[in-house]
């Protein structure tokens, strides 16, 4: 007797899962060009460093801003919490892995001051800087005119999961139309992980669109609740979306692959499976210049009642211009990620990322220990 | 030249080879509802504890009620064939892991007093409690009156393996119809993992069925016998039984997922595989109320010539209302799981179990690791 | 540009990533019957011992055809080499890893004494019990009128890969139907693992096939030559040809599953993959009453110019009568095979090994973790 | 709501993935013919020694010519940019693991001399033995002439991915028709892995192809760049390109594996895949003659801005005899390569290559776990 199928599950795919394959067509790394364009906004490499406080503070922006990328301020998050955030940082740094979870849920306890967001806003204009903010949806209406006053070059409205349609009693569904009229400027929203959920969201007319639910390494999400899709194929059906979208409006919005990348390779695969643009967490949270002094954390992590992440060590690894741009040493791939994506994209004929999109990829889950179990054989 | 096929073997999914797709539509957690209905009983969370002598004791099922769920009491364990159990369950804490199994053949192999299972049961209802409580399809008939004329709530007939149609030299088969009359309270009957004997068993007039074989951490049953189904495929497939039976009846036989959950993100993914309910050991074992005293070990264990189970330790993990319902500092998924549960409904837009069913689910093996392996790079 | 297809890789299964499901109709254990039938031989149990030094000695072939199965005597190992192997397998047990083979090397470089052959056959027949002995294709049409002549009951011709056409400089082919008529007695050929090879071994009149081609713990030859299949695909091929044999010619050849098994469940699922029997090395090894002190070699091992194979330490389990019959406190599934299989048969409702056969399996990877990565998590 | 599929992932496959199925005929291993041809070049065993400053020195690839094989000599390495060579080797081999890579990385920024080239070349030549060089794309019009001159016998074009139509501002894209012309002797150009870069390359009138990306145990080119296919996988695609352009040109253009291998069984799983020869550099690197001094790097390791690779240690197992023909007591198939190849060829039926291409082979990734964990259950 044959069994009725209750549900279908598709295979999805993550980045250990897939390899990129060579092009027909060879070019030279030096005349791909990778600029990211969200709406108006344009940058000249397509990385963007992630809303989290082990990764950027006032300082972390500036830099990141003069490498050519963009980094994302947390407007809830210890710098709008904390005159001298630095202090905390230290305090969590300090801390020993039992004490960490109960010391941040007290940390994140505290109230935001709005005097802080406009100040910080205006330290990282002041240096001549792009300044990209990030709140949850719950909070975005009320801090909108904030941002948009203190002059704020792009606005991240962000959560674990963003719809375009939530229901909730305690605030209205935020309406993502009228919030990119009261900002007036380029609003990227997130985190979604299906071709749907992006349709509906860039329907709604944000300017770029995050991919990723939960792959972070300061994230334990899957665990927690059972919620994700990989990388990969996140990517590839969000990218899918855009396409759908971009087919019906005439209208480009970049996917933005977040979370769960760990080294070069990782990066050139969430472009080969249709990203515009990467954010990372972890790898610039090793960087010398981050605010997180060799820790990392989620932004889920304090939650008071259903903590989901962890304090990682992920140490200190070089600085910020040695993992962007190199030179190095180190040969694992975490360093000199431009030129890895440079390289990757001279190997597939690729002028630029739109033609670095159409790449072939196989699934490939033996490519992770092929030739490497060699040290295992020897050791 | 071509091969003939022998047998198919269909594709089946476990835990963690799954991972739940956020709705399109999001709604605040609050707004869920999670009861369930058994027959004409109703609890307000879908979460029942095993009828394990690591588990469930009196206390532990007054707590149980208490806090809204159910817990079963086994009515072959220690609680009835020792007037102080708490004496035994110190003694197998006590053993070394040596000892262990050989403890377990002896403690077991005392017989059962049939008058400490009215008292058991009492002691329980005394205390204004629901009181569920299990047994052996061999005993099932033999029991059933001392169970319904002590007041018990909820009748469980329980081995690794359950079918309608059970042929016996030694004892006539059991009919679970006749075996409903008799007692006149909802009958609970299990285990099982394939679609044709869920049918069969709800087609006896059975109340809910329990699914899963050998899933459980203090079970080695598919080592020994070979035997099993990994649980997210078991409740797919008993779950498109329970709506060919509903189809076919109008009547709505409750589907409970029992064993294998580690953490709040497996009990998610067990809802939208199509559970009504959910039966944990392992987790519980954990409660600093449970009986176990840190130690855990199946039921199956003790055989005296064939033993399937292994003592192991599970420790003391915090209270049962802290793995229930938080509030928690542990951020690997082990606490708050009805937070996870309606958090993770929430983000898939379902108001209820009904429609947590509807979620969408991937094949994603990669999201086990994606993300993780940071803290493997940098060890 | 679609690719075209060079080779075409069916999928294949081993014992681990396949699960047996229950039976709708489920029976006791004690109604089954297990008896083998290999042309006019009879035995009690479907379980033989391999044709291994640290496994079958005249001792433990008399010890094992007592308890209903039979054990084969390797006519090319040290009990026709030495007049007193027990000094050699001594020696063995005694040895360093890195010692051990090149004194296997060595051990197996003495010539055989044809005259031994006879001894050890008449030694086990003079106990009453059943005597099976092997040889290797080349030495078969040599050894086998002194095989007859001593009296043996079953003539067993193994190599790591039988054909039933091998093309040969240095002999004549050998021909298995002159071979049955010089012999006289049934006659099992191995190994093999596919189809179309089993079936073209049945139409030259054997009397069985074993099954495997390096799947066992002590062989390495899927490392160094990279052949092989798993078992439970090489099963289910076998079983297809068996079963299409017996279609063409009305005449039954049992499929013996050899090699790979390390547990219970490994045995219950080569019976539902179409077994008819299984030959246990590694498992038996571990016997107490077995030569190999211990541990455990191939017979490929002591290969002069290519050895394949590892002299793995096995220790010492149990009694054979325990491992095949109980009682047992181990619960990992290495003891009771005899009652493990029956009741996983009774389980599948399964009254003898035919009916086994049609149990169904599920391509199940997740069962080995499953539930038992608690201890790891709580580690 | 179905999902456009944004990209398609073929399923590809790696040494340890699959197994190779044992033929219906059986063969002597002695009566196998394992000859390699190279346009007019042919040596008697499809063995050759990779391009490795670890592997090739002038004495190892006299030493592997004398053996029936061919090494390839660096011409970009330290042989030709240092008159004693040895001393830079031992310098590498002392440090320590941190120093490694910068070490490499100066090593390599010393010029090339190119009197070098020619006497490392009549240096070989002069021992009667052939001589093999390689160089990348971006020297070999400049290298050609030299290489002729002195008196090479085959010269190799070889880079991490080389394409026939390669874009680049600083040198015209390299045609390999011309080159051909101006050596005069057979040109093998790689390294590749898809079907349409073989079939462009082997248009161009090469002699032979290199298959393989970053499957090598001193590579790390996958977790830098994400790029490469599993060598199964490749090899049989480039065969399938071999064979399509022998049907149109009636020119046989010899597939040669490159990198991967640990083991007798990958090589014989290579030619089963298609290979016509095999290029090897951990294995050789273990050789007690290889330059490494049982060290081994990647030629990519010494990159000033983005080096991929890392210095491993291998060991020293054996001669380089008894790695290709034994006799040895090591039995993971690290050693007799030659007799393995052989031996595997023979219970596949194959009487040359061109038959073993022919041999069934299985997808099982069981197969590396099968009976393995026996070790790991004892221990």
């Amino acid at each position: 007797m044959s069994v009725p199928e209750y549900k279908q599950l598709r295979r999805s795919y993550g980045f250990d899962e897939v390899a990129i394959v060579p092009g027909d067509v060879t070019i030279n790394p030096d005349q791909t060009n990778i600029e990211l364009k969200v709406d108006s906004f344009t940058c000249s490499i397509p990385i963007i460093a992630s809303a989290m406080d082990a990764v950027t503070d006032v300082n972390f922006a500036i830099l990141m801003s003069k490498m050519g990328g963009v980094a994302v301020l947390n407007l809830e998050g210890v710098q709008t919490r904390y005159d001298d955030p630095g202090e905390v940082l230290a305090d969590i740094a300090r801390a020993s892995n039992a004490e960490a979870t109960p010391l941040l849920q007290k940390v994140y306890s505290q109230p935001i001051k709005e005097s802080l967001i406009a100040e910080r806003i205006q330290a990282i204009k002041k240096a001549g800087a792009t300044c990209a903010v990030s709140v949850a949806p719950a909070n975005a209406k009320r801090f909108a005119p904030i941002v948009a006053e203190a002059g704020a070059d792009i606005f991240v409205v962000q959560s674990t999961v963003t719809s375009a349609r939530h229901i909730s009693k305690s605030y209205r569904g935020l309406s993502f139309s009228e919030l990119r009229q009261l900002v007036g400027i380029p609003i990227i929203v997130g985190n979604c992980v299906s071709y749907t959920a992006c349709l509906e969201l860039a329907r709604t007319g944000v300017s770029g669109v995050l991919v990723g639910v939960g792959p972070g390494a300061a994230c334990t999400s899957r665990e927690v609740l059972g919620i994700g899709v990989p990388q990969i194929t996140a990517t590839m059906d969000c990218a899918a979306a855009r396409d759908q979208y971009l087919a019906e409006s005439g209208r480009y919005v970049p996917v933005i692959t977040d979370g769960g990348f760990r080294k070069g390779g990782d990066l050139c695969k969430a472009f080969a499976a249709g990203a515009d643009a990467v954010m990372l967490g972890s790898i610039f949270a090793q960087a010398k210049e981050a605010p997180g002094l060799g820790y990392h954390w989620g932004m889920a992590n304090p939650h008071p009642v259903l903590p989901r992440g962890t304090r990682i060590k992920v140490g200190t690894a070089g600085t910020l211009e040695q993992i962007l741009y190199g030179p190095t040493s180190v040969t694992d791939g975490s360093q000199n990620l431009v030129g890895a994506l440079r390289t990757a994209m001279g190997i597939c004929g690729a002028f630029n990322v739109a033609e670095m999109h159409k790449a072939e990829m196989v699934f490939a889950p033996a490519i992770t220990t092929e030739g490497k179990s060699w040290q295992l054989m020897r050791a």
